[in-house]
């Protein structure tokens, strides 16, 4: 697998104050500026927004959820209509989940055997079986840029054996997708697991250095875990990512989050915090949180952020969407999530400033002060 | 009152083979051409849609609802907030209606007596009351561009007793409301009670007219009779109505009974069927009515309307919005919306292009024979 050929190298512009990288990924649909943040577009939208919006907020990048397409309304029909890209509109770049974390979510209603993943749909209790092959077979219907390994998920905290069996399960069926794979086109991802055990996750990580994939990916993060924990194994094991690679921490995250994992060397985010917490009317702003609801916006002519350059702080005050969420209209979801999308289209914009400007350890200082 | 220099003269422009009209009504917000079509902004936002969507679609004005703006958020506020053109991001022409429907609706819930109408919100059981004199006050507070007198419907059917009463109180009230208005810059409309009955309808409309108001409207329509008696009203007294005026037909309508309306000299409509419709997935075209969630339309890659030029059409499939309203996404609301309010914006300019060519006639004859 020649990684030239598949432009998913990383080009270096490390910072020299901290392991923070700028770079370009290359894919069929254009050129990513890392690091980036991914708007998830779990049922083929970013929910409440056109795709034109999404791009002009700045997103350049989206992640589609595998498991919902899968289920609703199929790959195969998103297939017979030219892919998940002319399907919902959008012509940028898409990375797809495997449905691993989605699966594992499901609880009691999935059974992970050696062969593959069986679960019921969280729609209509149907059953289902997904393996790697499947899984590869799906996100090739979607036609995504990227995709992932299927993976499985440990819970933290894990029993040590536990961990390792399923690590060397996650192992084989990342060599299993990767030989199950069709196309050069698509990409394809490895995702790190071994839990909370450095042990497990450096030889992980080795392990599937030698298999080699396009790019690599942290999981089995944000499943319960303590944030020092999430945060010590970004730190410990970001570096031995391969540098030439993209690399992606999975499901992260809270802003402060991606500003001290981009300090470890982390590339690529998503999360549906800025998109969930919008329609919960919870905005994220340079001064910290707004919870729109709260009855002392409700005179207030102001804008959410006066430092905010979206069109919801350009056009709207904090009284206006505070009636619009208090009366359930469609339309404070809209501008609640136009605004919260900006916000980290915006803050990984100054990132990337920083590190060209060589000047990120003294960014991440003054981002985190501000929090205090 | 000087209608010249309020500038609501309905200037003619007569199509030979019918009554229908073209016109100018000019108001503080720019002007607007008639026969024109109202979406309805009941919360102070066309339900899902940006106010700039709104526009570019061909709305012109759209409705605000009185009732609702007192209510929640409250029109003081909306004042103190600079108006509510300013307040919800439209810079175009509004039209007010009184909150005489929407009290009427509460049934139970309300009270009229001479001196105005006692009622219970919806929203949280308090007690309000509204008098002619309150309705202009909230309407200025809004700083519309239209105001409507503040009017009493009667059910279908109405005893003629209570009919007559009801009128002539609706008239006094009407003349409270002229008297009680206190600026010049907006217009205010009279609305033409009575039922079912002739001789109340007449003589309401010679008694408005001797009030003299900027615009007149039929009222007291779309209260559950039957469309004969909605279409045999709007035949007889639309020609009443002064011919230099616009001519509204309140809550109308259906696409048909737009053109048959037209068609006797309405210049102006509203209605919630095109948003409503939408958010239940029930699209206007063309060809008829396309219910979304239709399982024909599972692997349907065509647009909802082939000629249809909205956003919608151009970018998604049938299959799409099937998928985004099965799965319960925002987007799918939106998009049905901007195709509905499209379709509407269109019929509006089709009728507008068929007056101007003197046309009317045979585009009516046109548009009813499709229908069946």
């Amino acid at each position: 697998m020649d990684t030239e050929d598949k432009s998913q190298k990383q080009k270096s512009g490390t910072d020299s104050g901290s392991e923070a990288r700028l770079g370009k990924i290359t894919t069929p649909h254009g050129e990513i500026d890392t690091p980036v943040f991914m708007p998830v577009g779990t049922q083929g939208t970013v929910k409440g927004l056109t795709p034109e919006r999404v791009s002009d907020l700045g997103a350049q990048i989206i992640l589609g959820n595998t498991y919902h397409l899968y289920l609703r309304p199929g790959h195969e029909l998103i297939r017979e209509l030219g892919g998940l890209h002319k399907f919902m509109n959008w012509q940028h770049p898409i990375l797809t989940d495997s449905g691993g974390f989605q699966i594992y979510s499901l609880g009691a209603l999935r059974k992970v055997t050696e062969e593959g993943a069986s679960f019921q749909s969280h729609i209509d209790g149907s059953r289902h079986f997904i393996s790697p092959e499947i899984c590869m077979e799906i996100q090739e219907a979607l036609g995504s840029d990227i995709m992932m390994c299927l993976d499985e998920c440990v819970s933290y905290p894990a029993n040590f054996d536990y961990a390792e069996k399923s690590l060397d399960m996650t192992l084989r069926w990342a060599k299993r997708c990767s030989v199950a794979k069709k196309n050069d086109h698509q990409a394809l991802f490895g995702i790190s697991q071994g839990g909370e055990y450095n042990t497990l996750r450096r030889r992980g990580i080795e392990e599937l250095i030698d298999i080699g994939f396009d790019g690599y990916a942290l999981g089995g993060l944000s499943v319960g875990e303590p944030k020092e924990v999430m945060r010590e194994i970004t730190a410990e094991f970001t570096p031995l990512l391969p540098e030439e690679k993209p690399r992606y921490l999975m499901g992260v995250g809270l802003p402060e989050d991606i500003v001290e994992s981009v300090h470890h060397g982390i590339d690529m985010f998503d999360c549906v915090m800025p998109t969930r917490n919008a329609r919960n009317g919870m905005l994220f702003t340079s001064n910290g949180k707004v919870v729109i609801r709260n009855a002392r916006y409700r005179e207030d002519g102001s804008p959410v952020d006066s430092e905010c350059d979206c069109y919801t702080c350009r056009n709207y005050s904090r009284a206006y969407l505070r009636h619009l969420f208090i009366a359930g209209e469609i339309l404070g979801l809209v501008l609640n999530t136009i605004h919260n999308i900006r916000y980290f289209m915006n803050l990984m914009e100054n990132i990337r400033d920083a590190i060209r400007n060589d000047n990120y350890r003294a960014f991440r200082e003054d981002f985190m002060s501000r929090l205090s």
